[in-house]
């Protein structure tokens, strides 16, 4: 197995590009890979200030990495859920990355910022723990990117990712999703431009990268997560990956060449700015409601009893 | 186990439907359903004479039954396509069907009156034999049909045989097949009508249909197929379906309501008649060619060696 480019010995098979690559070459594709993507996708300008979306996982370490060797001014943001024993173990893998590099890190705390947490809102909302998850997330760090003043948000997901939500969004024909599942949303409304640097890169070569980088990121996966619908798609994708190798990148790029733009007037306000749109009366954010849901979310759990995870994550 | 409907023993549970059904009522599920599906779709009027494509499978038989049962005056054609001891198998079924019933079947045999058959012409065009196979079908009904003055062709197609193709042009976003993957084409250009009035019933409704009807199919799948993509869509869908009773149905129906316009003026010649459709020289049929990609076929095949296949099925 020799490498591509210098025929030296190579240390990883990327099937969906029949090619082998050596360590410093496999590096360097990866790079190339999110150079291509930032400007296929016009995600950020030379200089951009951006807000990375860390988590500690390979995925977010990988993304602030490279987004720093491409020259960008990023700073990290880790927010912990109190998903117990993995968040602790999630936020010393993004400080250590971060303290070793001497790279900025902000850091929100659910519970003690906000009087929350996903095991206690999924408790009390009746709904899977990533459905309060990912609302509490995509609010804090939108928050935080416009309070401080970035020019974007940059959030892990690689091609594996992308093309999972993609077929779970097909499979139900959710046009209002399937019209905003772009590599880069513009800022609009209030809300940061947020791009995905990472969708030209699959889930096991961010992996690849961060061993290959000497990048310690926290291998464990979110227990609350396990069993959730998602991981059933990213299985089926990749029993066909396995048969046809490059179906994943054909099916995620082919979306948005060919199909992504059929649904463009799905999007809510995609005809015009949104007037239904006013500012959450707690905290200002942009919402159609009262308050908006991130502050629903911290309303309904104050007065209740924080859960308790056990080792394996359940509650 | 009790029927929906008389709580009578059940003898069959539809997980999507969540519920049960004993031998009439199922029957009769599969009657209205078929009904709904003509009626939601404008697929056939009262009255119209209809070819059905017969293979002697459970598909094509229950579409046979199913529309004599509903008063269309429905036709059977049945076509050898020449795979060996299965295409014997599936002609003694189909006729047997037929005689029973004293229904008109008609036969085209792709050996005697074309001169060519499947594996000959898969081995000649050096595609896969779903190629060769689908071409000649399509062809040979379709002319039939004109010919014989049938108002519509009738195919056996299933809700998991749309999913599972719906998923494959999804999969590489084929915009010119979705945007003519429709449960009726109407007639135009020379072509005839076709439906698929199973689009509402399921794999295993089909097949218990028959069970339960006392009509003898062949149970065999065809051997040149085993290991083609559709069978890995299927797959991917099913572990899906037992996961999510009705995912299937959500995915093809939602793909009729919210996206199938979106595609529209992907077709060939959606805007307008087709200018560039002239008529083969060789047989009439509609074509952008001098000759029609069945003659053309018939043509390269002419002087071939015919293959033979092994007892598996292969050449």
């Amino acid at each position: 197995m020799k490498c591509r480019v210098c025929r030296g010995p190579a240390v990883i098979d990327v099937r969906r590009h029949n090619a082998n690559f050596c360590a410093e070459h496999f590096l360097r594709l990866c790079r190339d890979q999110v150079a291509k993507a930032i400007d296929e996708f016009s995600m950020l300008r030379p200089g951009d200030r951006v807000l990375v979306a860390v988590s500690g996982g390979k995925d977010s370490l990988a993304v602030w990495d490279l987004l720093r060797q491409l020259g960008y001014e990023a700073d990290g943001l880790y927010i912990g859920l109190g998903i117990g024993s993995y968040s602790d173990a999630s936020g010393d893998a993004a400080r250590a990355f971060a303290t070793e590099r001497g790279w900025p890190l902000r850091e929100i705390d659910l519970r003690a910022d906000h009087g929350t947490d996903v095991p206690t809102a999924a408790k009390v909302t009746r709904r899977v723990p990533c459905s309060a998850c990912g609302l509490s997330k995509r609010h804090l760090f939108d928050r935080a990117a416009i309070e401080g003043g970035y020019d974007a948000v940059a959030t892990g997901h690689n091609l594996d990712d992308e093309a999972a939500v993609l077929f779970g969004n097909t499979l139900r024909w959710e046009t209002e999703y399937l019209a905003r599942q772009l590599p880069v949303l513009e800022a609009r409304d209030g809300f940061p431009r947020k791009v995905k640097p990472l969708v030209r890169l699959a889930e096991r070569e961010t992996a690849a990268y961060c061993v290959l980088s000497g990048i310690d990121y926290l291998v464990d996966e979110c227990p609350m997560a396990a069993g959730n619908k998602h991981l059933g798609y990213k299985e089926a994708l990749n029993a066909i990956e396995a048969t046809s190798p490059g179906s994943k990148q054909a099916f995620y790029f082919g979306f948005l060449a060919r199909a992504a733009g059929r649904f463009a007037d799905a999007a809510p306000g995609a005809d015009d700015a949104r007037p239904d749109l006013g500012r959450c009366r707690s905290c200002g954010a942009p919402t159609t409601n009262e308050i908006c849901a991130f502050c629903h979310l911290v309303d309904r759990t104050a007065g209740a009893e924080p859960v308790t995870l056990t080792v394996k994550g359940r509650p």
